[in-house]
C-alpha cells in the first residue's frame, strides 16, 4: 500500500471503486413529458428528520436540465434481477423506458416497478459538487418490497453475502496451521454437498437410494436413455462408477428398464423409476427452500453464484448434462 | 409493494437500509491534538476533477466540533477483517485508537493500517443536510490494497459475491420446471464437491485412495486415535460406512495401525500413515488456493462463509470434529 498524490482518473477511479454501493436509477420527466432516466450509485441517505436523501450528477450530463427544472424524482434501488436495466439505463439510449409498465405514484414522475426500495423525492437542495451537482431530496414517499438488492463493487455487480452477528464457525477449536481446518474449501463444500443429500435422503425414508442410485436416477431423468459408458461419463469426477450389476439392482426394483442396443445396454427409467426421480427432485426442490428461506433469498442467490463459478473453474472437462443431441439420448 | 408517506422510523431506514453500502472509518484531530474517529457509511464519490468525496455526519454527533474545526481527515474503506474495527469507532468509546499503531500520512492526520483503500482529503465544502452536516473533501492522497472490501446492508455486514460480466451458466439449455435443474444448491454443492476432491486426488497421482479411505486419514488426523464407532459417528451424513475390513486395508497398506482396545479396536495414523494425510492436507491447500485466485479472494471467503452458513443450519447433529477430551482420543 504506496499512498499516492498523483491524480490518474484510473487509479483514482479503482481506489473510489472498492467502496461498495447499491445500485439505483433515478427518474424524472423532462419539460416536454418525457421520462427521463440514469442509473448512479452517488445514492445515501443523508438526514432522518426530515427525511432527505442525496445523489449527484454529472455537470455534463444530458439528463441534468430535466433534473434541475423538475424537483420531483424517484431513486429506485434495484434488485438482484435488475442488472440488465441498470445496464440499460447507464447507457445513452434513446428509449430506456420502452416496454416497462410504470407503477402509480404520488405524482407523474416516473415509478419502475420489481425493485428493492424506491423513494419518492422532491428537491430541498442542490449543492456544487466539483464536475457534479449534488441533489438532496426530501423523500415524500417509500415503499420497500423483499427481493435481495443488486451490489456494485470495482466496476462489477455483485450480491451481498451477509455476515450473521454471531460469527459462523463450525468448531470453537483453533487449528494448527499444518492441519485440515474448516476453512477449507474442499471441506466445506464436501460436508455442505452431504448434509443436504442426507436431508433428502432422510424425506425419502426406507424408499430412500443409496448416493449412485440417487446420481443415476437423477441423470436418467434429464438424459432419458443412456449407455452405461454415457452415464459413467458423468461420474468420472466423483470416483463412483456404475455397473451392470448395480443397473440390474435398479432393474430389480423396478426403477430402470434395461433395453439391449446394438453394441451395449440401453438404460430408461421406468414409469416407476421416473416417478421416483421426480420425488427426488421435489424432496431436492423443498431442501433448497429451506436452506434459502433459512440463509435469505439473496444470500442463497449468492451461494448458488459463487458454486457455479467454482465449478466453472474446476470443471475437469465433464460434459453438459442438459445438451440435446447426443446419438442415444433421443 | 405498497407506497407509505407514513415515517415511522424504523421502517423508513429499512428501506433506506436496503442500499448496500462499503464501511468507512473517517479520522481526523480534535483541538487539543487527540485522534478522533467515526464509523460512517455514508461516504460517496462526488467528482473525478477536481477530485471530491463527500460524507455526512449527524449535528449531534459529538465529533462534530473536531471536524468542523479541522479541515484535514482520513476517508479509510474498511476490509472485510476489519468488522472488528467497524463496531468499535462506531460506539462511544474512550480509546477508539487503543493499541492500534498508525501509519504516516501527508499530515498528521490519524491514518489507520490494513484498510482496502485510504483517502487524504481536506474540506472543500461543507452544507446543510437537515439533522446532518455534508462533508465534501477534496482527496489530496489516496492508497488502495487488494484487501477484500467489507460490506453493510440492511443492518448487517456482509461480503461482496461478484457476479461476473459474462453470467455463469453451466448449460446453455433452458430446463423444464419441474425437472432436476443446475440451480439446485445440492447439485452444485455436490458438483463443486465432487470436481475440487477430483482435483486433489488427480494431483496425488498412484497414491490417491477412494473417497472414504480420505475422509478416513483426514478424520484420523485430526482425532488421532478413534473406534470404528467413533469414525462413523462422524461420516453418519455421508451414508458411508467404515468397516473393519476396510481398516484392514488400510492396515495392510502401512496406513493405518490397529490397536486391541478393552472393547474394541484403536484406529490410529502410522507414520506413513499421517505423511499421507499431511500431503493430502496440503494438496488441498493448494487446490483452495487455486480457487481462491481463480474467483478472487474477497468472493472465496463470501462462499466459505455462505456454505459454513449452510453447515450450521442443516446440521443433522454431526459430533464436533476438532473438540478434544473425547476419552478415547487423549
Amino acid at each position: 500500500m504506496s499512498t499516492s498524490t498523483a491524480f490518474d482518473p484510473q487509479a483514482y477511479r479503482n481506489a473510489l471503486g472498492t467502496f461498495t454501493t447499491g445500485v439505483t436509477i433515478i427518474t424524472t420527466r423532462s419539460k416536454d413529458g418525457s421520462p427521463v432516466g440514469i442509473t448512479a450509485n452517488s445514492f445515501n441517505s443523508v438526514s432522518l428528520s426530515p427525511p432527505l436523501v442525496l445523489w449527484s450528477l454529472a455537470k455534463t450530463s444530458y439528463s441534468l436540465e430535466s433534473f434541475t427544472n423538475n424537483q420531483h424524482w424517484n431513486v429506485h434501488i434495484l434488485s438482484a434481477e435488475q442488472e440488465a436495466l441498470s445496464s440499460r439505463f447507464a447507457s445513452r439510449g434513446e428509449d430506456k423506458f420502452a416496454g416497462i409498465e410504470l407503477d402509480d405514484g404520488i405524482n407523474n414522475t416516473p415509478l419502475l416497478p420489481s425493485c428493492t426500495a424506491r423513494l419518492q423525492c422532491r428537491t430541498a437542495f442542490c449543492y456544487d459538487g466539483g464536475d457534479h451537482l449534488i441533489f438532496i431530496g426530501e423523500v415524500l414517499a417509500y415503499d420497500r418490497s423483499d427481493l435481495p438488492p443488486l451490489v456494485f463493487q470495482s466496476g462489477q455487480y455483485a450480491l451481498a453475502a451477509r455476515k450473521p452477528r454471531e460469527g459462523v464457525r463450525l468448531t470453537n477449536e483453533p487449528t494448527q496451521d499444518s492441519a485440515y481446518t474448516e476453512d477449507l474449501l474442499g471441506y466445506l463444500a464436501g460436508r455442505a454437498h452431504y448434509q443436504l443429500l442426507y436431508k433428502v435422503t432422510q424425506a425419502m425414508g426406507p424408499s430412500a437410494l443409496d448416493e449412485l442410485s440417487f446420481f443415476l436416477l437423477s441423470l436418467l431423468s434429464i438424459r432419458e436413455r443412456a449407455t452405461l459408458e454415457e452415464l459413467n461419463s458423468f461420474l468420472l469426477h466423483t470416483g463412483m462408477r456404475a455397473t451392470e450389476p448395480l443397473m440390474e439392482g435398479l432393474e430389480n426394483k423396478g426403477l430402470v428398464a434395461i433395453e439391449p442396443g446394438e453394441t451395449c445396454a440401453i438404460y430408461a427409467l421406468t414409469g416407476q423409476g421416473r416417478e421416483s426421480a421426480l420425488h427426488q427432485i421435489a424432496l431436492a426442490k423443498a431442501v433448497d427452500q429451506e436452506i434459502s428461506d433459512r440463509i435469505g433469498p439473496g444470500d442463497a442467490m449468492a451461494l448458488k453464484l459463487l458454486l457455479k463459478r467454482v465449478i466453472a473453474c474446476s470443471d475437469p472437462g465433464l460434459p453438459d448434462l442438459w445438451s440435446t443431441g447426443s446419438p442415444s439420448s433421443r
